[in-house]
């Protein structure tokens, strides 16, 4: 397995916040760190160069979507995810469990795999923990994810129990079936909303030593109090000395709570979608940018904010793009919202760096007021 | 009226072709030109910058859509299209009375103006050459054209002088209501598809002294030999010194026909159109993106081509991103286009400048086949 070289840089001492830096294959990651979602090998509507400008350095792709369209063999063919999207950042793919699980009438579990249709054609396929591990060796992801199984809430304590037995034994089947030397595994530790079986989850998972740890099945959305206590639970029972992952996690708040409570990276695809969407983050929460309070606004989404969007366009032309319907409103709305993620995760490893990440942390929660993101 | 100082500087001796220079308030153009166009005040897909850094220095944008969204006082209020859009560029504005026109059951013309109906909801306008001369200098474009009416193909001799006397009627009241000092102003020459009318339009027109003509009503598409014959019976009457423009002409072989027959510039959807519609151009014709033979082709889409698009993706990148619906797609395929269409301008400028325009005629009409560019 590729030695990823963790460090600790910085701890927090009003909470679990730190600053870890570890290798891939594909550079050097300081977390914390959000991961901008490329699902189909594309951060949609920007260029790689675009997401490197911003001052991402490693994105999120989905092993399921990758797998039905284009194929994994296409990608290999091409050199790997990192040639065929022009991307020389680090990449990270899931594990497709999540997409797969979500299904749930076109997919049947058994302890051998999950098998479920394509979304795109109806054609049955099977992942089996080997087949999945093939596919991101084929991708050519730095960071791998076993498959999994993700349950639902609630869920009785007998099935997420069953479904954490699965889930441990084919991280053990996608250890052996490990072959790259330049791809990172991190294991999943599941266990649903029970306390017993994440601390289960936990030893049986760290027993196998994987170089780092991702918390999976607790992005419910809803239950944010019950998802933070399991949270806050499942990391206390982490080593130092491993990255942990929180998937699907981006909202601002969210991303200031997690990083308190220890967690070092995140994804999600509530940026980039909110943003398709018309909704803009500032620093006082989201905007709508078609109400028409901003028709003639001829000033930026944000005065101080040093994205491409804002430098070059007023919210009176976003409001008008957006109205027009042109193509060109959701990749500047993506560009102003990515940009907001990565100020976001920059102040507040300066604030851990800097000893004052309790005061970021109650300043931007006082600050920051959670929009109406729906239609 | 702003003073263009256009010249000639260089003149083929085999054809027409020619090329001159002419000034604008936003910068000099040198001709032959494509202008890309930007409906809705953005070229679909692109950013102003990346027009620019393709080679442009001139774009249209539609007076009939500006007017309805976001309507011309927002856009005089953001000081101006360049403003608006971030484009420092010229800009040309239509008159809006080919889309008006074209609007059939939902317009009606009478010698004062033409009443229409809102494509967006319903709500009825009526344009005059008044309100359209004020429309586009709010908008603040470098050339405006008056209202004019472009008429229908087959369309009786009466009527077509009957349409020809109001478009010279609508001329004359656009420049007397015409005040911006920083603004051209292009005659439209009618006439339909008689030679008699033509003549006579652009008698009356010269008379009227504008800096530019342009040719209308001859873009109709199917008949491409009657539309050559009266391009070039009416270029055939116009004066040496004053830029030739052919409205919605785009496609390759047109725009090289065009020049030999001595128009100076050129605007199309077509290139930004069908590149979102996986059309590309190559110097052998069209290709569909989304062919089979593509999803293993890991070359750029022309090997010689400098555009950003071939510079960092491959063809099966951009098969695999059309056939996943991704955002990116359009937008590489524009570029593509785009850039395409200046190198093909570019080529047939240093053909004429050095001597061979005529075999650059030859040669790039018989190695590019047109493709079927319909889904």
């Amino acid at each position: 397995m590729f030695d990823i070289k963790f460090k600790v840089l910085a701890e927090d001492s009003w909470s679990r916040a730190r600053i870890t830096q570890f290798e891939t294959p594909h550079g050097t990651i300081e977390t914390p760190v959000f991961m901008p979602v490329g699902t189909q090998a594309t951060v949609k509507t920007l260029t790689s160069d675009e997401i490197r400008e911003i001052g991402f350095k490693i994105i999120l792709s989905n092993t399921y979507h990758l797998y039905l369209q284009p194929g994994a063999s296409i990608i290999e063919k091409a050199g790997g995810i990192h040639k065929f999207m022009d991307w020389d950042g680090a990449v990270l793919t899931d594990s497709g469990g999540f997409q797969v699980l979500s299904l749930k009438d076109l997919r049947k579990i058994n302890s051998d795999g999950v098998e479920f249709k394509s979304f795109i054609d109806g054609s049955k396929h099977f992942f089996t923990p080997e087949l999945v591990i093939e596919t991101q060796e084929k991708i050519g992801s730095d960071i791998a994810i076993p498959l999994d199984i993700c349950g639902t809430y609630p869920s009785p304590h007998s099935e997420t129990k069953r479904e954490l037995d699965i889930t441990v034994e084919w991280a053990k089947r996608s250890l052996k079936a490990h072959k790259r030397e330049d791809q990172i595994l991190f294991g999943v530790i599941q266990g649903g909303f029970y306390k017993d079986l994440r601390k289960e989850a936990v030893e049986r998972i760290l027993e196998l030593d994987f170089p780092g740890v991702t918390l999976g099945g607790l992005s419910i959305g809803e239950e944010k109090e019950l998802t933070a206590e399991m949270v806050d639970y499942t990391v206390s029972l982490l080593p130092k000395y491993k990255p942990r992952y929180f998937m699907g996690v981006g909202d601002p708040i969210s991303i200031l709570e997690y990083v308190r409570l220890g967690v070092d990276m995140f994804d999600c695809v509530l940026p980039t979608r909110i943003a398709r969407n018309r909704t803009l983050f500032t620093k006082t929460g989201t905007i709508k940018i078609t109400k028409a309070i901003y028709k003639e606004d001829f000033t930026p989404i944000e005065n101080d904010c040093g994205c491409y969007t804002c430098k070059h366009y007023t919210k009176a032309y976003l409001n008008h793009l957006f109205k027009a319907k042109e193509h060109l409103a959701g990749r500047l709305a993506t560009i102003h919202n990515l940009y907001f993620m990565n100020w976001l995760i920059q102040e507040i490893r300066k604030s851990i760096k800097e000893g004052y990440f309790k005061d970021f942390y109650q300043e931007f929660k006082s600050k920051y007021k959670e929009g109406n993101n729906s239609e």
